[in-house]
């Protein structure tokens, strides 16, 4: 069975010597994140997950949720009372407001702690997870009664939280909708209609159930702009903020998926059922993505959690299992074999993960960072400049960062050889796992439409070219340093394609938007490569220079450096060839109608 | 639920118009593949699988095998009906010895049936699949009474057969397997010891299974020198030929496995159980590795099976589907939205499965004739070159292959986006059942050090010149050809990188073994994009002399062309990357030890 160790040596090391945690101390919120208090979370929380959410990772993937006659849903045995353990010790509410029982913490604090919750269970971690993007919903678009009505008690976690957007005609499309409101004498409206693949939809783990639902109101036009968002809560709130009558919302039944069998993914009925609006009518569409730009990078955090507990459990493997003697001659002639650690090919797939998981981890943390900046840097400046660098990167995050883990975890699988592919040995449940992180809250192409399509162009590419920008000026900084000097070329170049295939988008892209579309995929993979590639610059920086300072676990800061050189050898020369890919265009990619797929 | 057609107007093409099989008619075997015959096994045996074998392929995933507490194992409800009538329409004895039973067919053709078979089902396509292993090791090795007494009602499929390698603590280090064989005073043996992850090693299909195992005598050296083959029928045989008293090898347990669940994947406990030395003592690894080489160009074709199935649910689904508009305006204004075929991400998914699929059928026929020119080709040259080219390739067909075939079953789950994960709509279930493709049969990693490690050297480098030459005589006679040359331009590029590779891998790694090993995979992958890019050229120029000459399927060729362009803009540029990670060299990969991966 895996064994997981919360990684917070490394989210120490990028905290406070990558990001630089303190320097952001006088920013509001930042106060309640002092050096102790960060360090607490880290260990304490860290501690919590793998001691009791860890050991039920894979007996809930084994168990799964079941629905009864009536609609109810158990939860994995297990879940309901490590669910009460982490409501009761409040992990759940780190970066929560202050007013409404949060802890106020950055939320750069919680993504790390995010990570090691996803790592010691995914499926468990989304039950809390959903609630935290529904919660975001009803702060920022809900009227004052709504928040003070809902947010407390599903910051604490009594209360659960759902998105219902999707339906069986529409996923990304969500103009299709059909769930109808129509709106009752006293100001509430009765909803009506049949969502899928609603997670956490209907479960045993908290006292109410708080449904954000996707509808359309009488006469609303048939697209997006037609959509308008309701709060419909499983029971009915009294006067007393306690659950009251049942609503008309019923669990029909769940769905058989690849993997997070722990999570309930459920079909949801809505007949007739109470519903309020939250904020304007026909403006559903804007609070749904207020949710979905944070449940992106949540999905990306995902892909992080998945690598790194999959990464964690192949060193282990490739460290005990025996099997073949080194190229170079046997390793430890005493044994019958050497442990599959010499092996340069099993190397190769330890140090692809470590240079993703790790350089993932600095992105996701980084970001998480640009996400409290945005509100709470000093200047405006500041604050635009972050919030144009997190609205260009989260597509990259949720759909490089789920890439990253599904590779990850497959490729930790295949270290295993055949007991990878056996339940037991419990790598091949973060393959399933991992793989939905691709599909959901946006599938990964659509991340890359978001990218070139919308996010490149905003502003007139104001975000794209602060990006460049900070790219820049950290490799011309680093080239005068001996230790750095070679990844910064590597950066430079790589940087080089992705700008040059962005004029070149910029430049085809009006005349034909299909090379727009053509090109999405591997400009995103670009992107991602040059933003992992700067956060492994940053780390080689920040690891000589505590190197140079005497720092006590050199060895520790000795594998960044190399894992950096593996990187710049590995991943970064994978630019040309993307920059390649996008300028190839969109003719041969598009030049096929659907009979000439056909080689029957 | 998916649906399939066997891929027969593509398999013609290749057949007819890329490798020629007239060509061949008068060579020994080519005979009984006369044009009518060839086209009979396509259709007929296309439609037995699809009719009989597809429509068990779901459930049998859902049900699985079942142990019994005496050790027997029921397969999925319809198996053995859908095996009988496999058997009675002998389908499984194609290419098998014509003395024995078989249909003395050559390999290529057997090769087309099987990827059909594999397409509609793979569990079940497996067990045949075994047995045709187990009959080749017989064949080459086994004694004129044992292949009187077994090889028959192998080929026939009255009996099943099995390989039994993997123990607990080996799997690729074969030296290390504790299996023994003492003795009997009637020359006959004594088995006893563990074998799992053994391939349909018990079931109801057949009345008798025939398994070989690998097993050390008594003195024999701890390494893969010490190892013996021997044949161990589950039922004794008598002299009538008929199955007689239950041998002492009984399933303790079937695994849990990721998929394949259809095909039961025993523990098989030997206690004591007799068999029969195959060939010499302590020579049990060549014979295995007759039937390995064999094995692996199967799994190379499971790869393709796979991806062809997934793919072609994934063009229809994308013609299905309605979703959003495309980028240059509603293409269907009647309708609320476009079909996901419009969008130019989805395109680019659907044109690499196109583009990796026929390639990968294109290379996998191709070494198919390769196996059969090998022994029966003309002249001593002819059958050498086929001997080393088809030596050189099976590690990449297997590992490229397998590698394509995940890939594009995964590329195929996401075009389906939510209900990709969904069980009952079947594309899952190709993503959990090419995912051991990688595994068995040798990890990939395990292939790419055959190919690097063996191959490359064998005879001063022979087999790798050969191929070189091939691939640079088709790229000149295709440069004066205007509909050929930019895509013989492309992949001189790529053959320059690989031969440049090549050559530093000869130069480097004599020096330090560890670079080779570090570049294997990449040097794995860049020669299997070289030799699809080869069977591009190929369908490219009969695709182009085809429409010249007025034929009649002209959509399909000119599809071939635009396609053959696709792979040259979207995968040969992936040679330069592959080559700089190669020229990078183990330094980085090497440098870490165990501790040093953690970031814990």
């Amino acid at each position: 069975m895996p064994q997981y160790t919360p990684p917070v040596r490394d989210t120490r090391f990028i905290l406070d010597s990558v990001i630089g945690l303190d320097r952001y101390a006088n920013l509001p919120g930042f106060q309640n994140a002092t050096p102790d208090v960060v360090e607490a979370v880290l260990d304490q929380g860290g501690q919590f997950v793998a001691d009791v959410l860890f050991p039920l990772n894979h007996s809930g993937d084994q168990q799964g949720c079941t629905r009864h006659e009536d609609g109810s849903v158990t939860t994995p045995d297990g879940f309901k009372e490590a669910y009460r353990q982490f409501v009761d010790s409040g992990w759940g509410t780190l970066s929560a407001p202050e007013e409404f029982g949060g802890q106020g913490m950055p939320h750069v604090v919680s993504t790390a702690f995010q990570e090691y919750m996803i790592s010691s269970n995914m499926a468990f971690a989304m039950y809390p997870g959903l609630t935290h993007g529904a919660i975001a919903s009803l702060l920022v678009k809900g009227s004052d009664e709504q928040k003070a009505k809902y947010v407390p008690k599903m910051v604490s976690g009594e209360w659960g939280g759902t998105m219902n957007l999707t339906e069986p005609q529409c996923g990304t499309d969500l103009g299709l909708i059909r769930t109808r409101a129509e709106p009752n004498p006293d100001g509430s409206w009765a909803i009506t209609g049949t969502k899928i693949f609603i997670s956490s939809g209907e479960h045993d783990l908290t006292s109410n159930i708080i449904h954000l639902v996707l509808a359309k109101t009488p006469g609303a036009p048939e697209s997006s702009k037609g959509i308008s968002l309701f709060v419909v809560p499983k029971f009915l709130v009294g006067d007393d903020g306690e659950p009251g009558a049942r609503n008309g919302v019923t669990c029909g039944s769940i769905e058989h998926k690849m993997g997070i069998h722990a999570n309930s993914t459920c079909v949801m009925n809505y007949d007739g059922a109470t519903g309020w609006l939250v904020g304007d009518e026909m403006k559903g569409l804007a609070a749904m993505f207020i949710m979905m730009n944070a449940a992106r990078l949540g999905v990306g955090l995902q892909g992080l959690g998945v690598a790194e507990v999959a990464q964690q459990n192949a060193v282990q493997y490739a460290e005990d299992r025996r099997q073949g003697r080194a190229l170079t001659g046997p390793q430890e002639p005493g044994e019958k074999a050497d442990t599959l650690f010499v092996h340069p090919d099993v190397r190769r797939m330890l140090m692809e993960g470590k240079a993703l998981t790790e350089g993932l981890r600095a992105l996701c943390l980084w970001s998480a960072l640009q996400v409290d900046l945005e509100h709470a840097a000093a200047t405006e400046e500041e604050r635009q400049l972050a919030a144009d660098l997190i609205g260009l990167l989260t597509p990259v995050i949720k759909g490089v960062g789920t890439d990253i883990g599904y590779r990850v975890a497959t490729d930790a699988q295949q270290v295993y050889g055949g007991h990878g592919y056996i339940a037991e040995w419990g790598m091949e449940q973060y393959v399933r796992d991992a793989r939905i992180a691709m599909i959901y809250e946006g599938t990964n192409g659509v991340q890359a439409m978001d990218l070139v399509g919308r996010k490149l162009a905003m502003n007139g590419g104001r975000a794209a070219q602060a990006f460049f920008k900070m790219v820049s000026e950290e490799i011309a900084a680093a080239k005068g340093d001996e230790k750095l000097a070679g990844f910064a070329d590597a950066l430079e170049k790589a940087l080089g394609h992705l700008q040059g295939a962005t004029m070149w988008l910029a430049a085809n892209g009006f005349q034909n938007p299909n090379h727009v579309g053509a090109g999405a995929y591997p400009y995103m993979q670009l992107t991602g490569t040059v933003a992992i590639g700067l956060m492994w610059l940053r780390m080689a920086k920040a690891a000589a220079q505590g190197l140079a300072a005497g720092a006590e676990d050199a060895k520790f800061l000795e594998a960044k450096l190399v894992t950096a050189r593996f990187y710049a050898e590995r991943f970064l020369p994978n630019a040309g060839g993307l920059r390649r890919k996008i300028e190839a265009g969109s003719d041969a990619v598009m030049a096929l109608d659907p009979e000439m797929f056909r080689a029957a």
